[in-house]
């Protein structure tokens, strides 16, 4: 049927990160470092072209196509070989290594509703003739939430919300905005920059995901010390789900019974699909102060960011390197391999208005000096403001070049910090020794709150040319750690079907039948994202 | 059987606010403003003494008791005439009203587990013999969520978790405290001072109210604008319910899923019972810098309020009072009928680490002067601060007295806030009319937002001897005005039975679906405070 609808945003790389125009090679000191850290690698094979991959799992079958095309008309249905294989997974590395196999699954359609109305009337023609919905916003999801699974259902519509975007609303007195739930991030920040406003939620992903993707994954930013979790940015949402549809979120602070905002961020998709969102916003920053500290070492560092967060003077970002980190310089792609730093490096931002900014900064100056703070170069700041949304190019160039690499995240409680980090560290080198690979673990702290903080670990080694089951041991060891040391499984990845083994230790054996309680009154026919948070039941 | 154990905490007066020490009749000042302000008032008749109340409800059967005290000892099943009546209901108006009946209903029993695992024991008894289960914190309720309703079982057991007392850990890295469920607030205070720390959680309840109580109830305090919500101090629960116990809250900032602990904040005791709270706390503030301020209206206050909570200026506390509230002073309890100030008043107060404080005081006063503030004598503030839990002792004179006096509250958006306080003082006043009743409405803000904010009304009213029935209709009146401009049915007295009627206004019809399945999750038989938070089905 028909192709993706004109003056549409631009779909990323089907097999990697991002727009293809700034996909780049390894540059020659990252090569060099790489050789010193891990030995050869062996070249990667070459990935098959988009127009060459088979799909094993067919199109749906014409009369379930005219039933789509009566909910969002024909011209919206679309079953194109390339269009359904960008719809056929997010972005982790397993997935982008996936998608180097000659043969792979997809959704049997791809639909696009552009008014809620439309969502609703897919999700009837869903639901009547038995087909699993994937809500696909802007598909960047890292733990398989996108995943084309059927579960006990006769085919999979990935449901892409890109029709659904734009400013619905601005109100300039409460500071709130209105989007529809498929806009992007950029575009929302655009729209709003034009009247003065800024939302401030920079994930890696900025640059494409969505709003309605942000809030189901309950995604966090790296501005989120100042202002907070996209969960703390949300203040409604409109839910469409196959029973009815949600208006939630009349009034700040109510306790009007439980938040039931809260019980749609971090659904996945799965109670139904989110196609408004109200966020609180504020005024563009007048002033964005940049600076850069050096502390001696891992744990002095985290205990002055632990200062900070728990007196409240108020950066924007503050983020901590470790000693690992530090020296590999990951955060700033291209001088990579260059400024092999001592010690642990900190990123600090600082912004509002410039009297607000200042004091903030100077607050929070006094703290970082008395906790064993030295600045450094504002330029470090800067590049790494500069550089912080490359690392996903940098990452397909590494898997270009044979070497593996990818990310994990976790947070507990700072009294629990060192402890967990040691943890994850130590499961995850053990089990690269038991594949076999030289690695390279890497972590950072990029959230603080006042009682703990996120631990993110970027992990590159020598897994070989078939790489996917060996991460898999040596993820599921990460995971059993992190678990086991009191970390959540994830802070901002979000569960996904990676995750979802885990997520009953998280939440006990009573919250799966909590979520599966509320799943099964929305959704009694287990249409949503089948699989992704909840592990599907046998029968 | 037996009577409450000793050092237990000292019941409220039965028909009253408080400790029965501090009663008191009305001052005289307040006797001529009243005069003044309402005409005579009919005396009140007297109120029956506790013995010689006649309960309805019979004490539960023996069989019940000795089940029962299977589960927490004998010593801990108590059917005392005076304990069931002190455990009959809260603390609303019509509650106290109710109480100057000659027959009341009441539990068939009054149980005190003195463990989490008798907590269980004693949903396990009720469930197998039919018996409802209200949990009861401190009883200060004021929405009927502690009626002793039976719903379709055969009696109802007061569950009192007063024996759940104390402190379980303190954790002085991370800044969190875990307590027993039944701790009362001024008990949680005194243990964490004497190890530095501060909860910082001042609800008009707090001399009484319980910690469990405040997360049930999604209370908000005096000092939200400070440390946030109780919501956002609750970092942890534990929770027992009829078909398991949960253990949530893992890690701050977790991305695994939907937050369950919000899933309890605002249950109501619907789902289960609250055993541990973990909270986030804060050190003991060095400085708490008082100020007082005066607008010209309540509109010009209201803005300026508005600006400190949107850039984030950081004061602890920051309240306004209407032109009528401020004129009538009733928040300066003592002086009330003397200070006839001009234009609103505000108080606002800074805490933290010294230079912290200054500097957080020095950035709001700024934007309070710039916003048409004019500093008042700080004794005002002072005067707020040593009164500040005192109203309820004057309503109960009042009440004594013949004069109606109840409060309401709702939140809403900053743009929307004068047209729900308008709407909503009108919806009183004209309910009021109707009533043949003199009276006096009066508002202030003590909750804000970066979005909005709350209104608190003080309502005060001619209704004569039976004013019981005038007020369900005036109130119900003024619950239809907030819905239907835009409010929450509650921004922090929570739902109970008296707002239930609303709830789906509030969240909608599939709202109220989701937390029926997950009530019928948890609590199969339905006995957790049947008729609390969700109206009760027929049949």
């Amino acid at each position: 049927m028909s192709t993706l609808p004109e003056n549409q945003p631009v779909d990323m790389r089907w097999d990697g990160w991002g727009d293809p125009a700034r996909a780049h090679g390894l540059p020659g000191g990252v090569k060099l470092l790489l050789t010193a850290m891990l030995g050869r690698m062996p070249k990667a094979p070459p990935a098959p072209r988009l127009a060459e991959v088979a799909i094993s799992t067919p199109p749906l079958p014409d009369a379930d196509l005219a039933a789509l095309a009566t909910a969002v008309g024909a011209a919206h249905v679309d079953t194109g070989h390339d269009v359904r294989l960008l719809h056929a997974g997010g972005k982790s590395t397993p997935d982008l290594l996936r998608r180097r196999q000659p043969e792979q699954v997809a959704p049997g359609a791809v639909v696009l509703p552009g008014t809620e109305d439309q969502v609703a009337a897919v999700l009837a023609v869903a639901g009547e003739r038995g087909l699993a919905v994937v809500p696909f916003g802007g598909g960047t999801a890292v733990t398989g939430g996108l995943e084309p699974a059927a579960g006990p259902h006769r085919g999979v519509v990935s449901l892409d919300l890109r029709r659904l975007s734009g400013l619905v609303a601005l109100d300039d007195v409460a500071h709130e905005a209105t989007f529809h739930a498929g806009t992007r991030a950029p575009d929302a920040e655009t729209a709003l920059a034009e009247r003065g406003f800024e939302l401030g939620h920079f994930p890696q992903s900025f640059e494409f995901a969505t709003l309605g993707g942000f809030a189901a994954m309950r995604s966090s930013g790296q501005n989120s010390a100042g202002y907070g979790r996209f969960d703390a940015m949300v203040t409604g949402l409109r839910v469409v789900t196959p029973t009815g549809t949600l208006d939630l979120g009349r009034a700040p602070g109510s306790a009007a019974g439980p938040d039931l905002v809260r019980w749609f961020l971090g659904s996945e998709g799965t109670f139904g699909v989110i196609t408004q969102v109200r966020l609180r916003v504020h005024p563009t920053p007048e002033a964005r102060l940049f600076d850069a500290w050096t502390f001696g070492d891992f744990a002095t560092g985290a205990d002055a960011l632990r200062r900070v967060a728990q007196l409240g003077t108020g950066p924007t970002v503050i983020r901590l390197s470790d000693e690992a980190e530090t020296a590999v310089s990951l955060a700033q792609v291209g001088n990579i391999g260059k400024a092999l730093a001592r010690g642990c490096s900190a990123v600090v931002l600082h912004e509002g208005p410039a009297d607000l900014a200042a004091a903030r900064r100077e607050a929070t100056t006094r703290v970082l000096r008395e906790a064993g703070g030295t600045p450094a170069a504002a330029k470090l700041a800067a590049a790494w403001d500069h550089g912080r949304f490359r690392a996903p190019y940098l990452r397909d160039a590494l898997l270009a070049a044979g070497v593996f690499c990818e990310t994990l995240e976790t947070a507990t409680t700072w009294s629990n910090l060192h402890a967990l980090k040691a943890a994850a560290t130590e499961a995850l080198a053990a089990g690269f020794a038991d594949e076999r690979a030289r690695n390279r673990i890497l972590c950072h702290i990029s959230h603080v709150y006042p009682t703990g903080a996120s631990l993110y670990f970027t992990v590159i080694a020598g897994l070989g040319a078939e790489p996917l089951e060996p991460w898999s041991r040596v993820k599921s060891r990460a995971n059993d750690a992190i678990m086991g040391e009191g970390g959540t499984i994830s802070h901002h990845h979000g569960v996904g079907t990676d995750h979802a083994p885990w997520l009953e230790w998280e939440i006990g054996e009573a919250g799966i039948r909590m979520l599966r309680a509320v799943q099964a009154e929305l959704d009694p026919a287990g249409i949503m994202n089948p699989g992704a948070l909840m592990q599907r039941t046998v029968g």
